[in-house]
């Protein structure tokens, strides 16, 4: 008897960004924030460690919920918080999706998530390409397009879109959304580095998720926190299937604590804009080709050498960046956007590759 | 357009026990640890409060997988950890069972989760009863009951059993996974507080998984972490379909260091089995049923009232215990060790309300 289900045994697992165990590498290569969390939310944490880590944690994060309807003006129950975002992504496409055969819609380049989520959920993936510049063909366009399913039950899509940073207007995706007759997820993990941001949607709209995390814009990676807003008919059928505690309980302090300090976040969204915008200005100045971007990060063609061969020379250099095989951006590196520090010693690295050193 | 799954719509989500946010009260529902995590777990984790909780924490949790490896004296790719042991139990019906059509089997009563994951997951649950001791039917019984399916993908036995707190013989336990061809979960959620464990059959059989947690052990609720060991090519399996991060980092940080202090739990692990054997005894004399444990709760038959009035009448005098409506432990209450205080007060109110205060 076989044990394993025959399209598990066949799955590539989802390849993660290095988390490297060497010291003194400058990592600008999944995304991080480059600013620790505020000292309140790292005094909020310390000052839960104590004995009642035996306890278990809120396993319907009530007062995290309470607060992020309060930040967004709307209701608990339009809300529900998973272990990061990826976790409630994949609850998504279990709720709306039937496995075997369903499907699951997005373009491309987006997210490299949603395609090991379309197969591990045994779904029929469609994949749509952004236009040249990575902005969205329009309603009239897809409707031209013979792979887009305005009947699909769930699409997602990364606004801003990662890996290529391009920011869209609200408008634009209200179109899209109210042409699609299935679920929507609007993945916006990037979107506190934006100008604008498409949440009233989730309230507006019956088949619209807004996806959010506090991975990056809250610098807490580490303790895994993202949250789905939507009305209580979607929202809720995730919650009947997610696990019962699937939020840890220092994570949830630390989300909390981080809402309660907003405006140290909200400075740092700015510097790493203004960040953002000097380092596309000097690479520009060497030759590299900058896609305008709405992130914490940068996408760019670089001259001389193939990306590849840039991921390799910048790595013997201890810079790390992400290089996507395979796709349509392989000709291209994705560089998150660090501290001063981190993207002067990256600036100095590129300009000794570029001369041949 | 539906958006949510017929079978979505229709679940009833898990109901976990009670987590007040009334203090004073004392908590005997759900299986918590008296005992806080060991200082030297606290200190490690209070240490990895800063500025890193911006960065993402090891996918592959590979120093505590190596860790446990060595704990369990088997191979890495043995080990798979996940944000607590429920999330890989829902791995496992993803990994094993085909949804729709494929079928979940085990005993009741025992965790009142199996039933949710089937459900959630839209398969057939095959529900077998235990003994009226809640002792497990032999392979030759089994073989007479219609019910039960030696083919069934997927078996869970909580071993010892909840919410009886039986403990089964690992010799017991092998004859039952020797005979059944699909996967078997040993869910060992509370083995340490066993005098058996079956940890070798997952490393002798290629069918068996043995389930453990952080949770009650450990004292790490709060945290959530839970690991799986098997065969590779089961853990494989669960590892490709799992969430990339899924368990946070302060979380693998604190069970690492459990584990680097395991003589401080072992020494917490004889202290709850003597605190059993104590309230076992003085419930006994007060008219009690008291079920033989190898848990840190124990089932137990009230006298003078039915079970729901013995929880009403605990719960106004501040005393959460855990009662099962529904199921064929209805008469019953599971009430956890707590520590000698609690315990004491828990004795003095239960004998205010025999006496009909």
């Amino acid at each position: 008897m076989k044990y394993v289900r025959r399209h598990v045994q066949r799955l590539a697992p989802y390849v993660p960004g290095e988390q490297p165990l060497e010291r003194g590498l400058i990592k600008l290569n999944t995304n991080e924030n480059p600013f620790p969390p505020s000292p309140k939310v790292l005094k909020a944490v310390k000052a839960a460690v104590d004995g009642r880590l035996r306890l278990y944690p809120d396993p319907t994060a009530q007062e995290l919920r309470a607060k992020l309807a309060r930040f967004h003006k709307c209701k608990v129950d339009n809300v529900i918080v998973g272990n990061g975002s990826d976790e409630l992504l994949a609850l998504a496409t279990r709720a709306f999706v039937e496995p075997g055969r369903g499907t699951i819609q997005y373009f491309t380049p987006s997210y490299s998530l949603y395609p090991v989520l379309s197969d591990i959920h045994n779904s029929t993936r469609i994949e749509v390409p952004l236009r040249d510049d990575f902005s969205m063909p329009s309603v009239g366009e897809l409707q031209n397009e013979k792979q887009w399913d305005f009947r699909a039950p769930l699409t997602f899509v990364t606004t801003p879109n990662a890996p290529s940073g391009r920011g869209y207007a609200t408008a634009e995706l209200e179109a899209l959304c109210r042409a699609l007759k299935g679920v929507v997820v609007l993945d916006e993990a990037y979107v506190d580095f934006a100008e604008e941001d498409a949440l009233a949607l989730a309230l507006k709209y019956p088949n619209v998720i807004v996806s959010r995390t506090f991975s990056k814009a809250y610098s807490l990676c580490f303790q895994r926190v993202g949250y789905f807003v939507g009305r209580p008919a979607l929202i809720g059928a995730l919650d009947r299937i997610r696990d019962s505690y699937n939020v840890n309980g220092l994570g949830q302090i630390a989300a909390l604590a981080s809402l309660k300090d907003f405006s140290y976040y909200r400075k740092n969204f700015r510097l790493v804009k203004k960040m953002r915008k000097a380092v596309a200005g000097e690479l520009q100045g060497l030759g590299f080709k900058v896609f305008l971007s709405a992130t914490n990060f940068l996408l760019v063609k670089p001259p001389r050498y193939v990306a590849r061969t840039w991921l390799k020379k910048l790595r013997a250099h201890k810079v790390l960046v992400r290089w996507f095989s395979g796709t349509e951006v392989k000709g291209f590196l994705r560089i998150t956007i660090g501290n001063e520090q981190e993207m002067s010693a990256f600036l100095r690295v590129v300009k000794r590759v570029i001369v041949g050193a």
